[in-house]
């Protein structure tokens, strides 16, 4: 029997089925490489293979939309227009014309438009990874590879990548995907999002994940991180009766966020938009606790009208009447580029830019708009509204936006804290605003100096740092309500630790919300403040978690 | 009279002449331009432009030779090979043959050999620039646009630029350029560290610095940050006259480093090799602070023999025969690729990457190879060798960096403090080294999330920033000697301050050593400290600044 594997356990829960991996990119195909001499044959050849790809693309599109992703739709059918181009199609006969094979015609043909869309600047870097993958699609039909992206499957499966991208995920059906597990990424890695935000088990950062043959069987335990090849019947049976066991633990807790002792803690949902507040209710959230209003703005070649955002925001607020709803303003820029704000240049190291507030404070008109749509949206409804800045540095950038903040109506203006700049004069920024909510995906990602994106990083990525928590500390201790709003509030044990460093607040992805409803409501706040003193004598993340698990008992009752 | 022009003064001294910009990047010839019908002329034409640019730049090679830049001929040969690579004229000659203009056909050979290097991996990104730059001077040439790069001028002239990259400051001659005057970069972006090591006045992040007009004369007070067209033969007079007294207070200052009161605060210089070691010298250093290690490594598709790097640690150890030797280990990955060690993947963010000691953590070889040959040069010199890793992060990373020391024969590691984690968990990694060296570039640049290479985040990248001191303050006072290499130390109010704050060496650009001495010189230890807790007390650089200066007459009577 081969052995288990360890990776990063992102998100819970115990998946059984056999591997699909990603196919691996398609080759590009050799120049020079020609055709029999029958033009005409070949060109007919390349034209079925790109219409086959549109089918297929628009057929994938119809799919998403039947699953509620419109987005993914809209995403699709452009794709699909772009295989049909004339101009496209074209280029591919002139070079066939030439005495070129299909697949090096379809490569040279998109070449034209690649080279045109990168040279247009980053804001059209997306596209450019949409052009390629039809390229690639329509190469590996002409040449009989593996259709490259996720697999197409009868069965449940559990998906094997070196790592998911947004197009990967953007069509996947939950009920066909059993769990995830790729070889790069961290917890806080879009694999590791998408899972959570699915409720599918996963496991990130496993090296070798990508070497597991199709078909094998696997059994993934997405607590504990592991991945084990042809397990028992009764390896199966036990991973999936612990993970039931524990799943109606959780169910037993119910109600609003509070420790065993019954100080309040309200428990708050992380949503992109309208479409994730109904996950939000069915989990138990009292309000939103970071509402991302990117989707309004992004991909899109003019701003969203004054109406329409009234709209999107009026319809969480009118969700949540009697709970609070924490609204942050566009973090955008940078590697999240506007099509009608263009970057001010290139940007070597995007997260290091000017994105969030400071690419506002270039624009300033979009913030005001966006402030005074949110003032019209709450005129109506009785839900608490809070909106806070993405990307704040130092008090200057707070006190910008507390008067951006009043001159436009909004009463309860706030910051997140996600530079560690931040956390560290967190009394002064708290002097400008209202309330604090702690990013705790980008403040590790710049206190560690660790790039989110990679996976050889992800023991440097890891909220437990006791770095992090060393600022997480004077942020909470500044004299305003500070929440959390990072993946670390979505951490059993990290969250009671972060409630007993003073965090009043805990939001998160909506499927993590019971088992954190139901850590704390095992825990007393001196049991939290133990816990969170005793993590901080940790030198490493893995000292801190285990240290502060001495002192949260009733995380294993609940098998978490 | 136009009003003057603000920016951020980052080299000091006064720069009066006219205006020289480097010229805009050289438009693509469009697609489809055709040439008159007589192929072999235009064929002519365009080998003669091939021609005159591999000339160009072999004189201009020999020039930097002359100049002692040996390493500059080297990169400008090789640039002369390219153009006159065979297969190129090749490509070329085709595309002529074809119809096409000699400008199009110039650019559309350049672009197969483009994407050959580019498809190679990340490690030959910087040839990409290379061929850029010859395809744009061919282009030049043949159009008739202005050349590309710094400019050619027969009387001394100040540069601007929206930036200088590397290449554009190989070449440049001290004795031609009386100051540089920059639209983007920051206190630690390449041209005000170029500029500090030639002694050059340089006023960088100015808006609108290339709207100035070629010849318009300029003004140039790089202590001051400012810029005046046209100036008066007075204004000229006063500020020159004020900078000879600034120097001959300088003059004054001499002897090892200390405070008023005497305490000793030992001044060192950062090199980046044997070549840098004369100035340093003649500018009084007692030791090196910061030996920088890369020049052994890069741009060779084979590592230094061990011979080679022995050879290279004693030239150095030996100039210095009673003071210490700083030597950082090699901290290459992310932006400064390795040939013989391709990076593991795409990296989004460099800055965030696997640089520094987290590549070493991946080919432990190439570290203790450098150590061993370390251990070596030492052997038969009375320098105190010390060594030190970049980039650590937690105290597993210093542990390992001193379990290498200790197997390889050195007996002082320590470790760089630029990642915000290291100086918040200062304690946890001083039980593990034996001194820490505070990197203040890039412990702001993460502490603020901001990277240095952009102009329009400068406010946030200063060292000034109250954040940055509440992190120098715990590596400062974690128990181990601590010193401070970055360019804060260089900056004569700032250095007090760190003194002040405990940091008990400062390491700096040769040239800076002087005003830092006098600076030293003429406050007590308790001056220092003063100005730092008020320094504390700022809520934004300026104030920070403000403040310390406060406690700190001395810098007055300097003029800096």
């Amino acid at each position: 029997m081969p052995g288990v594997l360890r990776g990063a356990g992102v998100s819970p829960g115990v998946g059984f089925g056999p591997v699909r991996g990603i196919a691996g990119a398609v080759p590009e195909p050799a120049a020079g490489e020609r055709h029999g001499g029958d033009a005409d044959a070949e060109n007919t050849l390349a034209l079925a293979a790109l219409e086959a790809v549109a089918a297929d693309l628009e057929e994938r599109g119809a799919r998403a939309a039947e699953a509620g992703n419109a987005d993914g739709q809209d995403v699709l059918n452009a794709q699909a227009l772009m295989a049909r181009d004339p101009g496209l199609a074209d280029g591919v006969r002139g070079k066939i014309g030439d005495g070129t094979a299909a697949a090096r015609a379809v490569f040279e043909a998109f070449g034209v438009y690649r080279e045109m869309l990168a040279g247009a600047g980053d804001y059209l870097a997306a596209r450019v990874t949409d052009l390629d993958d039809i390229r690639d699609r329509t190469i590996a039909r002409l040449l009989g590879l593996p259709m490259p992206g996720v697999p197409e499957s009868d069965e449940p499966f559990v998906l094997v990548a070196r790592d998911l991208a947004p197009a990967d995920t953007a069509v996947l059906d939950p009920a066909q995907v059993v769990a995830f597990v790729t070889e790069e990424g961290g917890p806080t890695s879009h694999t590791a999002i998408i899972a959570r935000t699915m409720g599918v088990p996963a496991v990130v950062a496993l090296p070798g994940a990508t070497a597991l043959a199709d078909g094998t069987p696997v059994l993934v335990d997405g607590a504990a991180g592991t991945v084990r090849p042809d397990p028992s019947d009764a390896e199966v049976t036990a991973a999936r009766a612990a993970a039931a066991a524990r799943a109606s633990a959780l169910a037993e807790a119910a109600g609003p966020g509070a420790t065993k002792d019954g100080h309040r803690v309200p428990l708050l949902a992380n949503i992109g938009g309208p479409k994730d507040v109904e996950a939000a209710l069915a989990n138990g959230a009292e309000g939103v606790g970071l509402y991302r209003t990117e989707f309004l703005f992004l991909d899109r070649a003019t701003p969203p009208s004054d109406a329409e955002q009234e709209e999107a925001y009026r319809k969480v607020l009118e969700a949540f009447p009697d709970g609070r709803v924490v609204v942050r303003t566009l973090d955008a820029g940078a590697d999240k580029p506007l099509a009608f704000l263009p970057p001010p240049g290139e940007e070597p190291n995007p997260a290091l830019g000017e994105r969030g507030l400071r690419m506002v404070l270039r624009h300033p008109g979009v913030l005001s708009a966006q402030l005074r749509a949110l003032a019209r949206a709450s005129a109506g409804t009785t839900a608490k509204l809070q909106v806070m800045a993405p990307m704040v540095t130092d008090a200057a950038d707070a006190a910008f936006f507390a008067r951006e903040c009043g001159e436009n109506g909004i009463e309860t203006p706030g910051v997140m804290i996600e530079v560690p700049a931040a956390a560290l004069r967190a009394r002064d920024l708290a002097s400008e605003v209202a309330f604090f909510s702690i990013g705790t995906n980008d403040l590790t990602q710049y206190a560690c100096a660790a790039d989110r994106q990679i996976g050889g990083l992800a023991h440097l990525q890891d909220p437990w740092q006791p770095a992090v928590l060393d600022l997480v500390a004077p942020a909470a201790a500044a004299g305003v309500p500070c929440g959390v709003c990072g993946e670390a509030a979505g951490d059993p044990a990290l969250a009671c630790v972060l409630v007993g460093l003073g965090v009043t607040s805990l939001s998160m992805s909506a499927p993590s919300l019971p088992p954190v409803r139901a850590a704390l409501a095992r825990h007393t706040l001196d049991q939290c403040r133990d816990a969170a003193a005793a993590a901080r004598t940790g030198r490493t993340a893995m000292q801190a978690r285990n240290n502060a698990r001495e002192h949260l008992p009733g995380l294993d009752e609940l098998g978490i």
